[in-house]
């Protein structure tokens, strides 16, 4: 061990490990990063998470649970290292609306997000119309977010929150996805994007993602 | 309004009402369903579910708070209608692990079934290489879940929970997505999706669905 308080067991260019690495630093929790293959067969890893997708958490100030599932880790690391609830809600009505954007996220813009990233770069042969129904998908998922945000500058409770994190490094990736001009149809989105990301643990995040893209 | 406690906007054909479906029956909560078109495009439900999806609830008890997302209403239901929590936990680690496995089914279950069912039946030609992908994928996660089951009745805790009912509805589906045999080569799932059927409230939402699509 590092002795460090946590180990992220994650990937550089996939979004997800990005998530608890920004929170991780909000909240100022001490881990060590563990860099594995995106979709890990390794059996050391596997071992740990059946699913073999990053990330994955050890907390070694808990016994060494493991989690994964980066919005259940998400969860996890408000309620046992943000007693103030800095990044998250004590009104339960709040609490349900962060469930709920949570799922958005994790269910509807990641999966098409992730799914043109696939057709787009990594597919056997080029397929225009399933390239063409997650560009689709895509923009209809930010004119959603579009409308939400009018005149919001944060998501739920007016506050930054963990759900901003967890959008953030799916928003992020549009101009690659999608076209650096895509965002100029979304105003909102795109100064809601500019706003997380002057946030002290997404910048420290993105900083070190982008210094490890580099090398 | 007629009187039940909830309005839920749902779907007869689509998986994920039928997860609220069932767990207000197991809860004995009234409830009435509107039946609306799977991807959604009418103002008036427009206004209370920017994303146009179903399942949405509406909770007359709780001064018509509208909330959408099929896992966020799971847990607003069971927080709100399930104080004795004979369908949820109050293990700090159970609860995280409930979180995973409801992310799991909501970010890699529904999403894998989900575009086989799309590019199988309703996209606008065959591509057989997108087909191909998202059956190895759905043998990938029922891999998965095979191997958690070994020796387990009930994926969390050692007790039926809404993670077992979020995930009924896609396993449920495996035989139309992917050929009646498939579930043969994975004997846990299908003794889970067994026990899960025979619980009172999926037991009921399931002869509903049945009445339902006969017509």
């Amino acid at each position: 061990m590092s002795g460090k308080q946590i180990t992220l067991w994650t990937h550089v260019g996939g979004p997800n490990g990005w998530k608890v690495n920004a929170l991780l630093r909000e909240l100022n929790v001490s881990f060590e990063s563990k860099y594995v293959e995106f979709s890990n067969k390794d059996p050391e890893f596997l071992k740990v998470q059946p699913n073999g997708r990053i990330p994955v958490i050890i907390d070694h100030n808990r016994n060494d649970k493991v989690l994964w599932e980066s919005v259940a880790i998400l969860l996890y690391l408000v309620h046992h290292y943000d007693k103030d609830n800095k990044l998250w809600f004590t009104n339960e009505d709040e609490i349900s609306d962060a469930h709920q954007w949570l799922l958005f996220q994790a269910s509807g813009v990641g999966p098409y997000f992730g799914q043109k990233a696939w057709f787009s770069n990594f597919h056997s042969e080029k397929l225009p119309s399933a390239i063409e129904r997650y560009e689709k998908e895509i923009n209809r998922v930010l004119g959603v977010f579009e409308k939400v945000l009018d005149g919001k500058e944060w998501l739920v409770g007016n506050k930054y929150s963990i759900v901003d994190i967890n959008n953030y490094v799916w928003l992020v990736m549009v101009p690659w996805l999608s076209g650096q001009e895509t965002l100029d149809k979304y105003p909102n989105v795109k100064a809601y994007i500019g706003r997380i990301g002057e946030q002290k643990g997404v910048k420290e995040a993105y900083a070190e993602k982008n210094s490890l893209q580099k090398h």
